[in-house]
């Protein structure tokens, strides 16, 4: 709920005990889960934000510690200079804190956050490799692409997505984005998205875990309007195998010779289009 | 029907007057049209091939120019050494050909053809800007990107894409695939694949004409094992806007900046996966 920073974190404390009571050794938030998404302006986001040690991520610290669990989500962060970012924490039992910044600005966050400066990092976490993206970013080939060279074995996506125009038939965009991604560089996609009223907003119902061969694993859930757990079991190690088929690998048959080179080569014909 | 020349350019030939009578301007058919999918060896490539100014594109040829459209599909090329190439053409009206030879080799097909060396193309064709993936080519965002960047407003993907496994729900990769592609690079996506018995092969049935919003346009066919006709009326032009809602470009909010210096930010962490 826009706003309510102490329930907003009960909520999320309340889903990252229940994630571990079911099982899981990995959970991925929603983006700028302690505040909401539809932030005003730049004011408000430094009245709701706080810095990387504030109450919301010692508070996943406290619970990765408690459950022995990987835990990533989004939060308004304000740096050291007290600018807003749209980041996300990576939080590992007894390890320090990763906190990358949204690199890829949507919409209105435009006037509220400052864009990130690092690219999407991957972390060696006790779960295997993970990568993060942060909603918009993971909509870029090259971030994805990207992460799964890195090593990423699952990319993690806090997201919160609003719904323009009527959904897209038979699945919303964002999930059929990140089934690709899944498919096209092997990797599982673990993503996290809002649900419940703020500013009008309707929202995409996009949470769903995929799995390398860009399977459904897990989601959406029944009802985008209300919060759920979508809970799958997936050994990361096997998407280190980027084998498709008995002759072919999604990394290793890139063309590299080619994709650098490549510029149009149109035809002097006149386009009457 | 594997090596049936003559009956498969005939059909070729039917569903190209019956894609103009139904107003198409431009129409794609299927990777290695002539021929079939699943030759043999190199001795059945060879048998089967043909040069590009060949029986079957200079069919495609006199039926571009009798009915003033442009014609992509897929053929078993020998090229001028004889040497089998998985090739698509491109045929406008009065326009000299263009030849495309595929450059990621799916499977078998490494055991018969000998990838191309130049990039996909995109073409100045009467109706707009049309680029050319060949099926496994169009999984590697690297080349619908590319092709975007290059101008591309339609990719003509001729696929043959053997169902592998239990078909992915609710929709096939390959289609999964063709829209997030169309989706991320904000083109229109026209893609044609085989269908009907060829060593026990079953096919993916991912015939598919996707919007630049990532929506089906047209497609898939009810029954993946019948031939049929998919057709859209689409803007090329259209695909030429890449702004996505108020304030966000596909390609113009690209982080050039980051993603050539994107290296592992790995921890020091043990793996215990």
């Amino acid at each position: 709920m826009l706003g309510d920073l102490d329930g907003n974190r009960a909520r999320a404390a309340q889903a990252i005990a229940t994630a571990a009571s079911a099982g899981a050794q990995l959970v991925v938030l929603p983006e700028l889960v302690s505040t909401g998404y539809a932030l005003a302006d730049v004011a408000q986001a430094q009245e709701l934000g706080e810095p990387a040690d504030g109450p919301t991520v010692s508070g996943w610290r406290a619970l990765s510690d408690a459950h022995g669990i990987v835990v990533i989500g989004g939060f308004c962060e304000l740096d050291a200079d007290g600018t807003p970012r749209n980041s996300a924490a990576v939080v590992c039992p007894g390890a320090p804190v990763t906190v990358y910044r949204k690199t890829h600005l949507w919409d209105r966050e435009r006037l509220t956050f400052t864009a990130g400066d690092e690219a999407p990092p991957v972390l060696d976490t006790p779960v295997g490799r993970v990568g993060v993206a942060i909603c918009y970013d993971a909509l870029f080939p090259e971030v994805m692409r990207g992460l799964a060279i890195a090593g990423a074995e699952l990319i993690a996506v806090p997201m919160n997505s609003p719904l323009e125009g009527p959904p897209t038939v038979p699945l919303p965009v964002e999930i059929v984005s990140a089934l690709a991604a899944a498919y096209a560089n092997r990797v599982i996609v673990a993503q996290a998205d809002r649900c419940g009223p703020e500013r009008g907003i309707d929202w995409a119902g996009a949470s769903v875990i995929c799995d390398p061969d860009g399977r459904l694993a897990a989601g959406p859930l029944p009802d985008r309007a209300r919060t759920g757990l979508l809970t799958a079991c997936l050994c990361l190690a096997d998407a280190r195998d980027k084998r498709l088929g008995p002759r072919n690998d999604v990394l290793a048959d890139r063309r590299l010779d080619l994709y650098a080179t490549q510029t149009p080569t149109i035809e002097t014909k006149e386009n009457v289009t």
